[in-house]
């Protein structure tokens, strides 16, 4: 299974393409980087060009799955209207291209590829660099945050439970 | 010149499409009404029913101006990501129609429809009945919204040196 983590945004779009090998449950990497389009265009045509961007990556990967945050907007008013935007571009492309979308909270996310819910940006990207077994740690940061959401995905299998209490549902 | 006004919105996407008659300079609707995905799907899915029906509207309607208002999230942080995220595939709808896009703020649309920036919606709603002689108020408002962005745009050219100078610009 391939999975595309996505970290939606109209100047940076990150993502990570990620999957587990069968024998040993390695984590590899398929593909992963920032997707950019230029601030001097108006946005409409910056949501076509990332669209088109979208596009092609979608049509060179082939992922099973596109992972995106849920987001809750309070501190980044700022920047809400472009990531929703930019995040309602990618999962339009996700959906015509017959792949499927997972989404997870932050905290779900460092959960999964951390441990705890609660763990410091840094510490997600430490894990995600040792899961993948990178020389560093990818930046920019939008790139190991889709890394993460891709792990997260795969994960998810085994820490279902967990989330389950986390959330007081049944398991 | 046909302008389709869109008031985005993932539950109820409102759109009205004007016109004005070259001889007495009178609005005309040439369509108006709300495109809806229901709440039971996935938003995805909800975003690529969208995506459909607005393509047939632009296929429909051929409009040469697609207006949407620019917006600041403040008060509706709740809402903002689906708004946002129903913008993002209007906007790229217009781009890919060929369809130029113009963005208003409230302010402006309110003062290009009444002559005042800070006039009450009700005051707007009775504005946009009266400018496209319609026999009662636009149901639901984003209807009317709608059709007061494109009227906004319409009339951009006659308010655009009092919008000049409610920003301090040169004119």
């Amino acid at each position: 299974m391939f999975v595309l983590g996505i970290d939606p945004g109209l100047s940076r779009c990150g993502y990570g393409c990620v999957t587990r090998t069968q024998a040993a449950g390695e984590y590899r990497t398929i593909a992963a980087g920032v997707v950019t389009t230029p601030p001097s265009e108006p946005v409409p045509t910056r949501l076509a060009m990332l669209r088109s961007d979208l596009d092609e990556l979608l049509d060179d990967l082939q992922p099973d799955v596109m992972v995106i945050e849920r987001i809750f907007f309070r501190s980044n008013a700022r920047t809400a209207m472009s990531v929703g935007q930019a995040s309602g571009v990618a999962l339009l492309t996700a959906v015509e291209h017959g792949c499927r979308v997972a989404e997870y909270t932050a905290a779900e996310v460092k959960l999964a590829v951390t441990g705890y819910g609660s763990a410091p940006k840094e510490q997600v990207q430490a894990m995600v660099t040792r899961l993948l077994r990178l020389g560093e740690v990818p930046r920019p940061a939008d790139v190991a945050d889709a890394l993460a959401l891709g792990i997260c995905h795969l994960g998810a299998a085994s820490w279902e439970q967990e989330r389950a209490m986390m959330r007081g549902l049944p398991r």
